[in-house]
């Protein structure tokens, strides 16, 4: 570097999920996109490889006045979207704890606020060993970094013993700690938490120091394509019975619930103990917000207030993406079946846009893979399939092809 | 603070100007448009208080197709909007050196980006003492600070000499300088450096310790709102001359010219002596982006796009835009008639969306007007007002009025 200065961050010539895609666009172009299988997109696309928009929110998008998108938004949202966001986070259930929401770009704003806020520079953020990549690229930017658990345990559960030891650690080292936690349907495993593990999680920090606070972080970013919308938050209650020491922070994306990727919407919400807590909450997330993006998007703030304005409005946009998150399931428990029946072993799976393999070598698998235009994601520790943009019939092909090519590496 | 870790911050309880902007929204419900002045609202409003939106950028709001605002943008921006941002910024100019466009949500994020990457931790950036507010807060938000230079001189020109004064002194200090300069309509004093105050500076990087980095970031998002739009662009060929250890980076802002506020829509661009640091500075940034906000907004990258590839609905936006720029520029210039007639002092004034009055006690006076329901802006060393906000027949009362509230505190 000749004039940046790097600030302790490995700054990458390349995207490499970016430089992927671009090669899997690249062989669609020249093969025809029945003969490439690209599972690297993180949106959901319909059968025929178009990313879906639900109908209901374009429309509601082509009604917008100058009025409705052209004005700034207040810098932590606008109050009917701040109040129509908390209901599609939390759903039926009402916390008992005081909610404060922040409007945020996509989740990835809600990850970097609670990190700016809730942890020190120099400090470790706790995260699963399989996690998404830029959680590191948040941390290094703004002085930190990240520390990884062992997501699974032997029997292909939640670690709660790697958590728990880690946790202690971080607590020993730091005045304080961030935790975050995607779930359900985990990126890139597509695993979910039970209420078990969260209730597991409670009562290990009812035995940590409570003069530490910590801050917990729900990524949740994919929580409406997990299965029943209620049943997937019956976790909920469990995050406001924390004991006081602990912060809950729901990160919510509306990419994916509202189908609107590229309009940059999303959400952080506390559940406080106290309304003192929730206010500190609002007052240094938007100061983080305005030195750094200022005031929010307000287009898709006025889309979601509206869909949640109109009960008639919100019923479509329910069962038109209940239709097609039963999709995205089929394609799920597809890719899970013809894995079991060729004998690829999976990282634990549940739902979601995501599974993955492990495997030591996932950067030549991937390669090998690409050889016969088939385009995945290679992680530290194994290959990520997007079954979120890849039909039915191809998921089924794919754990096959994942095993040949493993196997053909092994004879070299 | 409970939970949340300032890490050097000084975050307030709350946001002064959006106060002071709800109390004069509050006024206005009360007691009538007519009988409130709100000169408090960086954006363009018409005599009638009606946020202005160009027609013909609205009509290619309407017109968006899902694919055209649905998927994610890439990191820095889709290739056709970085092409036609380019021309946006530079107008005819067409720069010498290597460029490269990144996108950013507003001129916020580019200023954002800027500091994180041109400067270490600890570091101080260098601004004008009458300065935008956020400036400090993007700095502390990331570990740095701001220090500050004389803007004016007792002629009521740049202070060249207090300015070289402070870049000599970082330069001692640090091992690298981001200094930002907002100009041409500098907020909030609008002033706008001539073209003989950048060959001044430029003059003065010559003679500076050459190890040294220096990231010069102007802030141009008023550039468009200045006067004629390749007058006002006379200074660029100064940026493209700087000796090689001065990276002059532009941070161009849609929410003024394309008066898309709400859609949080920028870039900024660098004008590089060699396709290695252009490069860099791309990485870098992208980088940054991905670990703060991931992608822009799509829909205004797209509608900018289109308007650079169509030339008639060019012409149509150009033409819209520079009758309410005329509007604006008359608005101003009553404003400064006024001051002059009742002896009032401004700060040094050329055009732009504000005008500013020194005082030594501008929350008092700020104060003392929102009794007779004017509401303006009381910032460190003055008073702004937004003449943007304020239709030309108030921008007249005004001066008399501040100076009336002066003289009546002064007695006191």
């Amino acid at each position: 570097m000749i004039f940046v200065r790097e600030n302790g961050r490995t700054i990458p010539k390349e995207d490499k999920i970016f430089a992927i895609s671009n090669r899997a666009k690249e062989a669609i172009a020249k093969y025809g996109k029945e003969n490439v299988i690209n599972g690297t997109v993180g949106a959901l696309f319909d059968d025929e490889g178009k990313l879906i928009v639900l109908k209901s929110v374009d429309r509601v998008f082509k009604s917008l006045t100058p009025d409705e998108y052209a004005p700034y938004a207040p810098i932590g949202g606008t109050p009917e979207f701040k109040a129509a966001i908390k209901k599609a986070a939390f759903g039926s259930y009402e916390p008992k704890g005081f909610t404060e929401a922040v409007a945020t770009p996509g989740g990835t704003g809600g990850v970097r606020n609670t990190v700016s806020n809730f942890s020190a520079f120099g400090d470790r953020v706790l995260v699963a060993d399989w996690f998404w990549a830029p959680y590191k690229t948040i941390c290094q930017e703004i002085g930190r970094d990240i520390q990884t658990f062992k997501f699974f345990n032997e029997e292909g559960g939640f670690n709660i013993d790697d958590f728990k030891a880690n946790v202690l650690e971080l607590l020993e080292m730091q005045e304080s700690l961030v935790i975050i936690i995607n779930s359900p349907a985990h990126n890139p495993t597509g695993y979910s938490l039970t209420v078990n593990d969260w209730r597991n999680i409670k009562a290990i920090f009812e035995k940590t120091p409570q003069d530490k606070h910590v801050a917990l972080l729900v990524d949740a970013a994919y929580i409406d394509f997990a299965g029943d919308e209620e049943q997937y938050r019956q976790f909920l209650p469990v995050l406001d019975e924390m004991p006081e020491n602990v912060l809950p922070i729901v990160g919510y994306s509306a990419s994916k619930t509202f189908t609107m990727y590229g309009m940059r919407c999303g959400a952080m919400i506390c559940i406080a103990k106290t309304p003192a807590i929730a206010q500190e909450f609002k007052q240094a997330c938007e100061f983080s917000s305005r030195g750094s993006w200022s005031n929010c998007n307000r287009a898709p703030q006025t889309i979601i207030a509206k869909i949640y304005a109109d009960p008639e409005l919100k019923k479509m946009v329910d069962e038109e993406r209940a239709e097609y998150r039963d999709m995205l399931l089929r394609r799920g428990r597809a890719f899970e079946k013809a894995a079991k029946e060729c004998g690829l072993e999976m990282v634990p799976f549940d739902a979601g846009f995501f599974a993955s393999v492990p495997m030591p070598n996932p950067d030549e698998v991937a390669a090998e893979l690409e050889k016969e235009n088939i385009f995945l994601i290679p992680l530290a520790k194994g290959i990520r399939t997007s079954v979120a943009s890849v039909p039915e019939d191809k998921c089924k092909l794919i754990p096959a092809r994942i095993k040949a090519a493993m196997e053909r590496l092994a004879e070299k």
